[in-house]
């Protein structure tokens, strides 16, 4: 069966391998907050857990980010943590921090090892994403270039091309995220999916957004996507799924695509 | 949302109009082994009852094919019955009638007001088609125009033309069931369905077959069709997936995908 390529850290596959993994935002704005869904979460078994750090409303003081980040990681118990600042302008929430400075907070997150993934856009400038990547190539951390379009689904080819270009840009996984506008919108982008899954060398992670796309977060996998993004708490973007539902489909599926 | 026509049988929409309607099986060879798949179906609460008399080792004894049917329909108290002589050319059993004799049978059995559907293969002689047509008609019975093939997914243009075919047949409902070599054969099969499903005025039944195809038992009426088989007792084509675990899936797609 066509399989896209897993997610290793530090020289293993997460999660032994399991495809697709299953990832939860964590969203809180406080401490106190992220805490609490972290507690809530964990008890489902995601594989990976994201910070989505835009949320919280303490980013602009990196000492109290690291010590939140060291308490989430704490908590999580081998749990892999994935570091995210979505940008407004791909669907994040506003902070007060400028492009420098969230590439100084990346930098020092890396630095200290607290993570062990980085999701940084690709269409931020370039000299920027080379500082987080050689930030998180320092630590052994894994760079996700990402795309996220909330209006519309590009063309094919147009959509192909992102997944080429997060690997030209260095990084160790691309992610594509958008929005269809209709249901062959949904079929393009799994489509453009399995054509990078065969092009590219790294894992990638794809979806189609919203109430159409909730297709894709169930058997993207099946065409090359190698993480879907599951509600744990609150959920992080338009159409994710709760973890319960995402688990359920996945086994059903898994089991009917080795059937004889 | 898009949605395709739902299946109506004597002016009204069957099962209140859910969309897509289960449809299970019954792939007895002897009125016994029908009589147990029955009693063991009905629990699991299917929309409708598809007998493929083909299976049944009795099919060349008109009276005893009579009495059977109507046994189902007693059993089946109110859930309808569609009667289905699949040939061997598309995935059926070996049976020991002429094409003359089978349509023979469709019109004593539509004569007896029996069941409230027939499944009839657009490859079939034309003229035996317009027979069974006129049979079904004269009865109150729906028409199932169908075409399978097992062993490739024609291309996106030969698959649409399949379901206009079926209504230019005079088809109530066009079935069309095909074997994806790859993934993209399975996109390819929901674009057709979703394209056709806009076309027609006729309401439309599509499945990819086999492991990958699976897919498409789950999701393929995101794409317009209208009913989807499953496993009550045994299958009766490959990848068709147990009714629990499709309703189950069902369930989860119907809530996120009308979900805000």
């Amino acid at each position: 069966m066509q399989m896209g390529t897993p997610i290793e850290l530090h020289g293993k596959p997460v999660s032994n391998g399991k495809f697709p993994l299953v990832c939860t935002p964590l969203v809180g704005r406080t401490r106190e907050e992220i805490r609490s869904e972290v507690q809530l979460i964990l008890v489902k078994g995601p594989d990976i857990l994201e910070w989505r750090v835009d949320f919280f409303e303490g980013i602009a003081d990196t000492a109290e980010v690291l010590s939140v980040a060291q308490s989430i990681k704490q908590a999580a118990a081998g749990i892999p943590l994935l570091f995210t600042r979505r940008s407004m302008a791909e669907g994040g929430e506003r902070i007060a921090l400028s492009e420098a400075a969230v590439v100084a907070l990346y930098q020092a997150v890396c630095e200290r090892g607290l993570v062990d993934l980085v999701d940084f856009e690709m269409n931020n400038d370039p000299a920027h994403i080379a500082r987080v990547r050689a930030a998180a190539k320092a630590s052994d951390i894994k760079l996700i270039l990402s795309f996220h379009d909330f209006s519309l689904t590009p063309a094919l080819e147009n959509l192909k091309q992102r997944f080429v270009q997060a690997e030209q840009l260095g990084a160790d996984i691309a992610k594509v995220a958008v929005t269809p506008r209709d249901l062959e919108d949904v079929l393009t982008l799994l489509s453009a999916t399995l054509s990078a899954s065969r092009q590219l060398k790294i894992p990638l992670i794809s979806m189609s957004m919203g109430p159409y796309g909730s297709l894709t977060r169930l058997f993207g996998w099946v065409y090359g996507s190698a993480l879907t993004f599951a509600v744990g708490a609150s959920r992080s973007a338009p159409g994710q799924m709760p973890i319960e539902d995402i688990n359920t489909v996945l086994g059903i599926l898994q089991q009917s695509m080795t059937a004889k």
